[in-house]
């Protein structure tokens, strides 16, 4: 069809090539740097370039990495896009010879290269940030191991526990988070280079050692697979997604805690927003704000995944350049939230007199009364339940809090057994009080101290773990930089 | 419970307070001075300022946005947010008076105020550029209205058509969504101002103008509510959600249209990415783009609605700036894929040739031929579907377009019937012409000339009443900003 | 190529197949019986079928209804589906005339037509809860118009309002969410029939008539929009979706009230779930029950709004019986929540000495009184409001109500301006009680009784009319039904 | 305040109670039998209740089971829900007795328990199908391992390779599906028995030996977590969500594959639906009816995960009864669509017919001819790059097949380097056929035989593991049942 128009229109440039063009310099000028270095090292070593030629392209590569000011370059629309423009640099310089280094590899294996390369970054960040997160909750969770809290089920008040245990709970979601973080960090490990456009390529290419070079485990496999499959970043932002939903529920805690009702939660001055007229109306919107930024990074995940929602499984622009940058606003505002609760729950402190009145007022011990009745004194179920229920009845009947109710629950004990209860008044007081409660579950678990301190004991072991497997590969990509920048000196130095 | 911590915590200042500040510079500081200067003359008007200290304040409010070089601001943690800075410049001018401004008023009913300006404004463009792509889709379909295309069902070619027809289908769904948009952006249209922090003011204040005078179509009536409710921003991304939503499909069948092997549509060379080394590889390559661009725009609206979820029914951050603006992401992209569409699809034209050769071999006036035998020769059904069945199986199995089968045709008419057809063969090939399939759908939504001209100009007057909504609602704000500064530099020079 | 394999292939007819005639019988038996008629009908008014043929179908079609026990029927596989088993009876008893009811009309068009239908039920339904709850909470709210409560901004208390106050700006969410539902609802009232499979007919066809027939408002026009567009699909679920996201931050605050340290919210014993051992602890379960179905009915409305993203935009199984019917899980467990929650409201009381007990702990009403000071005492409003945060400030350290801080009010007083207040302490207790505060906001919007009256009369007037936008098209349906049958009986005793 | 109120609501009741234990009925039944057994073999193992008592409670656990009629129970509101009734037959057969059974344990650790073992059977069953589906793709794929096909980029022909290679693409990422399957599947294996309400109990439990009598692999550690904790289903539901979500970029290929225009698969008659009319239409409705089904999986699993969006990490009913069952729905069609791809797909062929005419139609192994010249030729890259240019538009201008081109190429050769090619008309046939293209690539992941049959090898190693894993939790569960059954038969013959 006859067709005079030229490439490209204004209107695709304005609203498509030059934004990707900006998100390019933002974000992979580096990562295409490293490629064309590594690329170009195994080309030579393979003897698919001689080395000379290699070490001209070499040449022509470090100039122009120092010669380009990125933060300069606006987009005109002469070259397609970046890479066009750093390949016209090379031709320019080279003549032919410019052309060599795209032997053996395409836009589509280096795009994909280039996303993992920029996610792992971001994902190493975000690793280290939750890691962060877990010890200093394991710190606190130590350090507030016997601090009585009111524990809550379906919104009310329903056993006492301790601020360590509840922490440790928290601390258990991290670590299954941080795991599920950790193998997908390990799916960013496998390099697409050597896939070339689709099908890897007729030159005998060394993949291993381009991915090796990179930092990677080694390559990923199916080639046709290299440039269509989207998965590492799938599960990439469905593993992020679910820490910050699960952090979420923390959030909800604190909020509720933190009310002027219930106050069992103190938040510092440092982190409450004040009104000078009102100077009661502790505002502590931290919380409010990690709540959102906590919905929005889950949410954003979201954006990433539902992107390839009937995609073709090809290579695309859904899951290239545009969708990647979008991503990175969920690495932003997640890390915000990691470091802002990182910040936080360790500046809090229990305010004990708040449990304790609403321990009192909600008779949470109750249950333990029974059980010790059952234990102790030998009685049914039934009694010991009977028991305990008019025993608490009359106390808050009294206004009064459940270690004033030994009359009440002596004669409630008469009432139903006609007998004298065993225990008597400081036994039935240390059977109610919260301090009983938590020291008497020592089941694996439990908040007693020995349980909890063996648990801490697991939590550190796991912490320990995922922090050598990340290790492992940011020693691993540290290795890596080094031997590359080894490997194309010495080209240069051919 | 002692506490010698000072706000803000460095962390906080860090990850909240600090993006916030740069936040409400980008995109609400404009706003935050119509609102200053609103109320300032309403509390002038109404008595509840003097007129000498309202002039007083509004002169300072003038200095101060005239003196403020907003670009060089950086966030310090020495006042909480930017309102407390302008407060504070306010207070060092002109002494207690400066706190005067804030009679009656609260963030609460202000935040939001500053919210659905910001909305409006990019409503407002939104909306202009959803008419301009419906206008650019009613010029290219009447200019269409003859030109032959392939239906499609099911992923198979079905039926002919024109593109004017197709075009027109997808013009009723734009203009579905323009309507959905616009009963959003009048839900943008009420002020919340004058709620103060929940529950209106003691003073004797006046809603209506302070609405009148920021453009409002008037206050908006449940203090609680004005605080309180989102709908205004979840009806509003719920309506643009669906826009691109919907524009994905149309998008989608661009990509089939244009691919390779079927090539009814023609890119131009302009909107075509292409390979120096495969000339016949050209990849449309924008219409990638527009789908995941719309992907994201829809996906961006869900960050926001769905961050709303669960949260109470209050004033909350959840609502606000940060919330706020992620959405302006989905405002960003979505005018992109807008654009980017409005110039795509007229450049664009229908390969006619390929469309008659899918039309051709796929035999896809088969059913025009079994309806004409039932009406001209009066037929059973049962007998014209056999008929029209065996014509097209023996022009399937000599690879010829039906309008080739005249002497099948007839053979298969007599093994039906035992008598020759009416139909002689120019006769046959009139019914199984394309042409004639699209002449005869002459019915309300068909695709024949008469009916789809009558169809546009329904189109045009629907389009013309959503512009008339549109205008209605510009002009009312635009003699808003005119009657703002008439007042307030009246107040000036009290 | 060679095949030898015959329709259908057991699995597919297992998993595929089978359920969908299963769902056909479930949901849409009863629509095509209508759609047989009406389409029946029309072809026999137009001459396109002779009157004696159209009657004869008629009553085999009549036949067919009374005689197959629908409930009895499970799919074999011998017809595709329930509607080539309809065809199939119908040819049984008519021969060649039973394929004549399908002249002129397709799957596609009958399909959308079907769930239109379907929808429109299901709509109506939920449109009738929508406005029973509204209707539910105005008698509510107008009951508790004067009872005071405490509202809370970012989790913490911050003013007192009245439960009718709060409950009208619900009220509004409500209305504006009906009213979303309306504009969704006339979505549903355009046609499909007539569109056949894409193009309309090349018979005569009168698409109003069997628009008219079925109940709707008119046709839908664009033929191939009628089998491609799904916007009444998304548009629909969209407005049901924000309706539960609303509800559930009501929800939130209904919890949050219930809490046992809050408790200013009574739920009774009708509505709790309690231990026969904890007799204080009151779980009101019926909450988070709303809550979760809340968000399940508006995530099962994503189910099918997502489904729809990057379709083709054609006919096609994406949006037809499997997931019309997926959609109908969210009419189910939204009408739980519509009902519950109007069960709920109106069941449960404000515990006023608990609000009390809040507004006095946390000095709610403290800002009226500096409003007070600038208004009567004339004070500039940093000493008004130096003296209530010094009046605020001992109170609360003698942990003694605002009300009994008149000494301190003075003495703040004297030390802010060397001069006795001219408010006496009657006078301070009227400043600072919540019945002052809610009296003196009478404003539009405001809870004062006057202000809160004349918005019930704007909401009764809203709520009006919405009924009379349902009733006129219920009133259409019915109207319809009866003269479908008419004709139909017309047809049959011709 | 006074109350007369009685539970339960009869909307309440209705609304929530009916069909809460009609799901409990439906689901949980058996699961709950368990839990009763093996709690009680650990309560008397560990001498908390005598064993005496525990044989009474056994004979009377057995007997309601064998007594009670699941199916013809309905709800009453006599008791709030099916525990309850148990528990009352309980009570009705032991007396006080009865009640023993739910010494050390709660509601809240048993319904969790109750959930993972729901899930764990479900999980387990799709588990098996998707290993079945990789297996019949391995099987396929090594079939197929030579059948060549066109692979696309950006939806237009781009390069040759086999049908085994792009299955083997598909193959990749399923294992690693299935790999983020088996480790949600292992974050059901950890008991919550044993954490009772929040914090485990005071008597002496052994929660190990409950964990190993249900067949988990051991307790879930943290108390607060086990009744707190949500991962284990938001992880699960995240992991099923990407399978579906993968599998819908397959099933876009099939689609297009599929389409008349490409044809390149081939559908055979037992799945594809067609019209008696239109003998050429062929609809492979089945592959839309995947489309949407997997669609329809993946966001019900976000129906699930957005649910526990914003609630308190506590015991709660968003993450329990109706919400569990709410997920099922996923299991059910997601298991549609496996077993309906483990059909499909094997009976489908490449028709490579069609895909040789695409193949020469696009040109697309016109890059190989460069690479040929550059290693065989000794040209530079523009130069190799000019002449296969120069020939692809030669060849395409003659709408002849590359093949063909020998002539044209020759020609261009000698414009380009001034003498004749090495290359002659043999060697020039070799070098552009799609099977010299395919051989060629013999790198791995590469689609050369050698190649593809190594990647095969990891892949069956990759399922093997895959398998044994399934297989040592399905071994556990079987063991536990036979343990469990043991225990419990013993106790009963005490």
């Amino acid at each position: 069809m006859t067709d005079t128009s030229v490439f490209p229109d204004p209107t695709y440039r304005d609203t498509v090539l030059a934004p990707l063009f900006d998100g390019v310099k933002a974000h992979y000028a580096g990562g295409m740097a490293a490629i064309n270095r590594a690329h170009l090292v195994m080309l030579a070593e393979t003897g698919i370039l001689p080395r000379a030629d290699a070490a001209r392209i070499a040449t022509a590569l470090r100039d122009i990495d120092t010669e380009t000011d990125l933060s300069a370059l606006t987009y005109t629309g002469e070259h397609e896009d970046y890479f066009f423009l750093v390949e016209a640099e090379l031709k320019a310089r080279l003549g032919d010879l410019g052309g060599a280094l795209h032997t053996a590899r395409s836009r589509n294996d280096m795009d994909h290269t280039l996303f993992k390369l920029a996610l792992r970054t971001r994902t190493d960040a975000m690793t280290g940030e939750l890691h962060a997160l877990a010890e200093s909750l394991l710190t606190k969770a130590r350090a507030e191991a016997e601090t009585l809290i009111v524990a809550y089920t379906h919104g009310q008040p329903a056993q006492p526990t301790t601020f360590g245990h509840y922490l440790a709970a928290i601390i258990e979601v991290i670590l299954r988070d941080a795991e599920r973080l950790n193998a997908a960090a390990e799916g960013l490990e496998h390099c697409p280079m050597g896939a070339a456009a689709i099908t890897t390529s007729g030159f005998p290419i060394d993949r291993h050692r381009v991915a090796e070079l990179l930092g990677f485990d080694g390559p990923l496999l199916n080639a046709y697979g290299c440039i269509a499959s989207v998965d590492y970043v799938t599960g990439l932002y469905s593993a992020i997604k679910l820490i910050f939903l699960h952090l979420g529920r923390l959030i909800q805690d604190l909020q509720f805690w933190s009310a002027f009702e219930v106050g069992q939660l103190y938040v510092p001055n440092s982190l409450v927003q004040i009104s000078s007229i009102m100077p009661q109306k502790r505002n502590p919107v931290p919380i409010e704000h990690m709540r959102h930024l906590a919905s929005a990074t889950a949410l954003r995940c979201d954006v990433i995944v539902g992107t390839m929602h009937n995609t073709p499984f090809t290579d695309m622009n859904d899951s290239e350049g545009e969708v990647q940058q979008a991503g990175y606003a969920a690495f932003d505002s997640g890390s915000r939230v990691l470091r802002m609760l990182a910040a936080f729950l360790p500046a809090c402190r229990i305010n004990t007199v708040a449990a304790r009145r609403i321990t009192d007022a909600a008779c949470i011990t109750i249950t333990e009364l029974a059980d010790t009745l059952v234990r102790d004194e030998g009685l049914t179920f039934r009694h010991a339940h009977e028991i305990a229920a008019a025993t608490a009845r009359a106390v808050i009947d009294q206004g009064a809090p459940l270690a004033d109710g030994y009359a009440a629950f002596a004669q409630a004990f008469e009432a139903a057994t006609g007998q004298a209860p065993g225990l008597d008044a400081e036994g039935f007081s240390t059977a109610v009080a919260p301090e009983t409660f938590v020291a008497r579950r020592t089941r694996p678990g439990g908040p007693a101290p020995q349980a909890l301190a063996e648990a801490f004991a697991t939590y550190d072991a796991a912490l320990a773990t995922l922090k050598a497997q990340r290790q492992t590969r940011t020693a691993r990509h540290a290795a890596a930089d080094s031997a590359l920048d080894t490997a194309f000196t010495q080209l240069l130095e051919t």
